[in-house]
């Protein structure tokens, strides 16, 4: 939450569509050109957007991944290229934005996240990733420098799969499939915790509330994250701009399947670790119950002992019980009695 | 989850639409083709593929089971044979598919889970079966070899019911009814161990929550997996497709209904659990509070007494009331009289 | 729940719209049929499907009453003569169907369930009726005997209100007018049942949450069962079909307001049962800690003062104390102090 | 609830549109007709509908007020001469009819609820009012006399505000709207009972939760009341009757946002008393939990001393302690080690 | 809530469209407007509404912005200058009002909230902001002086930005703009808040539950204050007003983005801050279950050696075991065992 903060302190005065002077971040950017037809297939990497731009609006498919949105000259000189509306800059530079979908008539534009899953300290990060598709062209944004795209890389270098015989759009739809496709290690991961803590609450509660609040609220995080990219996906299948092709269609359905598929295990997640959050209360519970009976158990059948045996602890002069022969041995039998009656008692009510 | 784990591990970094070198799962494929006209029907087991594919664009209806998808070299040479889609082959293969209807020119496409309930350790698993329904044929891919499909088969060999009189969407939507009906004796089952569970939380506690939230995690399981299931078949009914005849819709229809009553029963299930779980939390405090009210009881009764006992007790030189006659016995009746009023006390306040 | 298990253990492999050969129930069936227009009403009973059937596309309006679903051939025969289509008879026979609405052509289908209420063990349960209405006739199935439709009888047979003057349309909508209006006194008699446990509740606690999980089980029930009627009526007045008359529509949407009602008073008393089930847990808690505070109270003033008695009842040689001659009346007044301290400490805490 | 046995005893075996003979309640009915235009308004009172029936058609615009809706004779004599639906006239006299709209061609239909809060109490009663719209008259008919609509005779009778202009469709409004202002003072009162409530949880607990149950129920019942309201507002908004004028319908849209405002607070009131409840159960188990950490402080300290104390009570013949110099003085250290020990015990594990 | 109750006192008798005669508020009223087009940018403050309206005609774009909304005066003269409907004053005067959209055909009204937060009582408060778009004109009515607009007065008069080249209905989304961004600031604020009482809850939970109901209860106020912005934005960019330029409405959606993610926010606190009274419940039960164990442990350890104490303590004169040399020894190695076996027990079964 750190971030929201020093993001928004500066951003509420400021008119809408005005990019930021300066965001936290790595400065340094880097540009990484891929050019492909169905016959060649080029890469080049860049530290200055003019040397790959002349890129741009060759009759192969383009694909200028940018690594850091921090820097706004960078932002502002792209968009003015390739005629980005000035709100569409504002949204690339705020790593805060949730995940949208804009239709303008030459260019897509999408905000996605790509999660991380810090495993050791249960903590979920995000990173915006911003896409732009044009008639020949897909411009990936990222916060830091990734290896996400790294198969798609591959994909084209290789001319494997059917990537290099399709257009820009089914580029796009494969990078968006590497960002949701990325959720399914994490899931594992949050499942693996999850079947940990689980093990935890059934052997032992050892100050487990806390880890299990710490995971609620990472499952509730997850869970409002993957929603709005199920919308972004509804609303692309519902576009009907023509720079997505009718071919290329199926495969955002393949995409909204994940997704739904995502939402469904991150759903039984929250589930289960609500469920997980009860049974350590009620197993608590439980065991403060069997405590509770123990001391129960032995104070109920001493405390009356105790008692008698205090009655005849008094040093009153005339008190005949004391000297007569057997007295000892009488009150030695009606303790006997008292337990065997209060043991008879617990048994009958089955208190333990 | 250990499946997901082991499926999606080499996924994620695979261009959609690519079929997985190896899923883990028996590699022995065996089809079985019947074709059935409403004079004849044909039985015969293959195992191998280029045998049976001769069957398929005959006149009469035929229906091919595939047990086992493990295989990606079988999966894409028939999908070759009848055109289907690549993304179609990869669902296939993918046994963690969420149930989903497509909807193509030539064929529909159906992903359904037959579920299976394992009632000693109250634990239910899914098997995926893909349908594949075209002009003259159905394609059925099974994970393992089963035989749920057998009643169907029995009802063409034997000509029974108007199976042999229809075309193959009749065998499509009885092979649909054949999954649904399934779930019946699951829910008999899942029915009985509530009921058991039931019963226990009634006589007694013992150990009972872990129990109880186990049966929660398979009832919200089978409440996540019975609903997309109604999805498909709502598809199914809104489709245009013409494969799909006008006088089988209602049979369609009658498989809404199923679905619809068998979501209704889950979701009271669900409803039972949840309650059973409060009860058993409600009665364990309630026993919680009957103990602690008995040690309440004797010890507020004994501690005074005690007290009394002890102050008899001590060795003081001086202590006048020592020396009297009936000290002693006045003292018992002190103790007697705190008694009574202790007990009168509780009775008033009514705590036992 | 026993039901669903003897029915569904054979439906399972039956093809869709085959009739079971045999339902648990009286195999005895029992047909009334009445027949009436403006100006004449006549009632007859019969035992034999044959002798009924003749009536059936006469003039004038018929209703058809069948008391006993269980027997397969009637089913089969009465829906040869007007037409029934196999799955419409499968669900005439299934005792356990949700209600539904079903549109035909030449006939309307609705399944309804009529609820009745056992006080004394807070249980519900529901018998199946299915109405037919066709173009001169009605025909309704119900699994017993029962007197729910006498209002109506009686209604026809004294040409009251405009029942006579008015088609089968009409008819049809005053006997689920029956149906529905019978759940008014089941919900006065739930209404009592909450009202007493809420007297219950306030007076003592004694084992009360087992009966309420079992009232919120039937309240659950009865809020499951209401919701599909309504979704009935609505499709009713959504459907076009000319068997409704334009006339009567008004009298479906009365009904509409009537399962609205039922409705909301579900909902209230399951809003109600829910509360009370907090409140339960509540007030026993509450109880709990006023039986802990008494008894912290007495232990904390008397463990101490017994410590002190404890102490000077040691039997050292060497304890000046015990010599001295105001030692005992010294001891007593700390006692004294100890007590008054200990109270006065609680009373400033406000523990009691 | 009282209410709903005594109506619906006898209604269930009437025919829908049936009047009821007798509905417990005032049989003195009063009818108050005003009519006015522009330039002038008069008000009479009669007490027998065919005096006050003559007005119905003039040309001005006549307002009938009907106290006492409990005689079948007086509606259903209205009902003929301005040709009620036989289904309407029966939801007037039906004092348990949910809030609805009804349009018919030559009126308006409206049934709404007046609130009433018995603050004391801390309990609601409705009372049902229906009002008619026609083409130059409304007639209301309210369960008991009552003052709700003075504020609407007096601007009439004085020619306040533009009521005198307009049509009979603004007066229908403008006696809505007196039906939902009148909803703020009483949310106002429900109000000041939640704080009340909430200054007592904060300061004591003293039998509150049954207090908090009452208020649940009731804000229960009033979000269930209001949300029909809004229903029909938003019905009346979507009609294309002719009888409400396009300029009269911002009116209605006026209305709208009233109720929508007294929703969302009828709303944040049981979001209130919900956590209310939870806030009364945590602060009780914060003040259980501070009793018994000062119990197990008192009990823990002194059991061990007392034990020592009981130690060297004993009365064997052989115990060398006792007869030293400073046993008794050792004896005295040791315990207040075991007590300073304690102490530092709790300190660290920060139980008091 | 005090404010509720002023205010609605007197509004209940009042026709629809009256303004009050005197709303609770400062009486003083200040106009300030701003002219501007492209090239030139006026500001002027006044005290008198005539002062003013000659400027609201004029060519270029005018904002007034009014200070004060409790002098009914000057909203009636300023209504009948640019004729606004009764309501909408009535609207303008009530400070209560749900955020609303209404589209005349002249112009657009909006009410909006400005939130605040005070962050050291955790208290919302709002004001209400109503603005009035015209064909070239914005009107601005705030409850009280604020600044909340000043960055866009900056903005037009140093010409920064596009606003000066652009229409009244930029400015008007502007002005809406700075209303939404200025949740972001509060948002922070409030996550510090609850951050810290998480802080709180994870080290001691000392009086917590109150101050989380104050918290739960802000969060539920935020959640329900934004969600009718949401629509209000929607409504606008359903809206077909021509007022509204389609260049502007991609910023009307640029507001929305903000709204959802506003909601989100306030939606992920609520989360939170439910879960963290759910923890801190559980970590007070852990707590106490610590605590009981500790003193369970002391308990049954002492009880049956003080007891056995108490025994050798009675004075009677026939115990041969006092007698004995090495009775006191022996009981000691008894108590010994006991004490072992005590602390064994209770190692096994894990109690501490």
């Amino acid at each position: 939450m750190k971030k929201l903060r020093s993001i928004y302190k500066n951003k509420v005065k400021m008119p809408p569509g005005t990019l930021p002077d300066e965001v936290n971040g790595p400065k340094q950017v880097k540009y990484t050109v891929i050019e492909y037809s169905s016959d060649h297939a080029s890469m080049n990497e860049y530290h200055n957007l003019d040397d790959c731009l002349p890129d741009l609006h060759s009759s192969s498919v383009s694909w200028i991944n940018i690594d850091g949105i921090h820097s706004s000259a960078v932002v502002e000189s792209l968009g003015k290229e390739i005629e980005l509306h000035p709100l569409v800059m504002e949204d690339i530079m705020n790593p805060l934005h949730r995940p949208k979908f804009e239709d303008f008539d030459n260019h897509i534009f999408v905000i996605f996240k790509i999660m991380r899953f810090d495993k050791k300290n249960i903590n979920f990060s995000e990173e915006q990733v911003s896409l732009i598709l044009g008639e020949n062209y897909v411009i990936t944004f990222q916060e830091y420098k990734g290896d996400i795209f790294d198969p798609v890389r591959k994909r084209i270098d290789q001319g494997q799969g059917r990537i290099r015989r399709m257009k820009s759009d089914y580029l796009f739809c494969s990078l968006l499939d590497m960002v949701i496709d990325n959720y399914y290690p994490i899931l594992e991961d949050l499942d693996e915790v999850i079947e940990e803590m689980d093990e935890k609450v059934h052997l032992s509660s050892q100050a487990l509330p806390s880890e299990l609040y710490k995971c609620q609220k990472q499952v509730n995080f997850l869970h409002r994250s993957t929603w709005p990219m199920r919308d972004v996906i509804s609303d692309i299948l519902r576009s009907e701009n023509t720079l997505i092709n009718g071919k290329t269609r199926l495969y955002f359905k393949d995409l909204n399947d994940h997704i739904l598929q995502i939402i469904d295990l991150a759903d039984s997640f929250r589930d289960n670790v609500n469920a997980l959050m009860e049974l350590s209360i009620a197993i608590n519970g439980d065991k403060l119950n069997r405590i509770m009976k123990f001391l129960t158990l032995v104070s109920t059948i001493f405390i009356p002992l105790s008692f008698i045996a205090g009655l005849y602890g008094m040093n009153f002069k005339n008190m005949p019980e004391l000297e007569t022969r057997y007295g000892y041995y009488i009150v030695l039998g009606v303790m006997l009695s008292v337990l065997i009656g209060m043991v008879m008692l617990f048994k009958k009510r089955k208190w333990f």
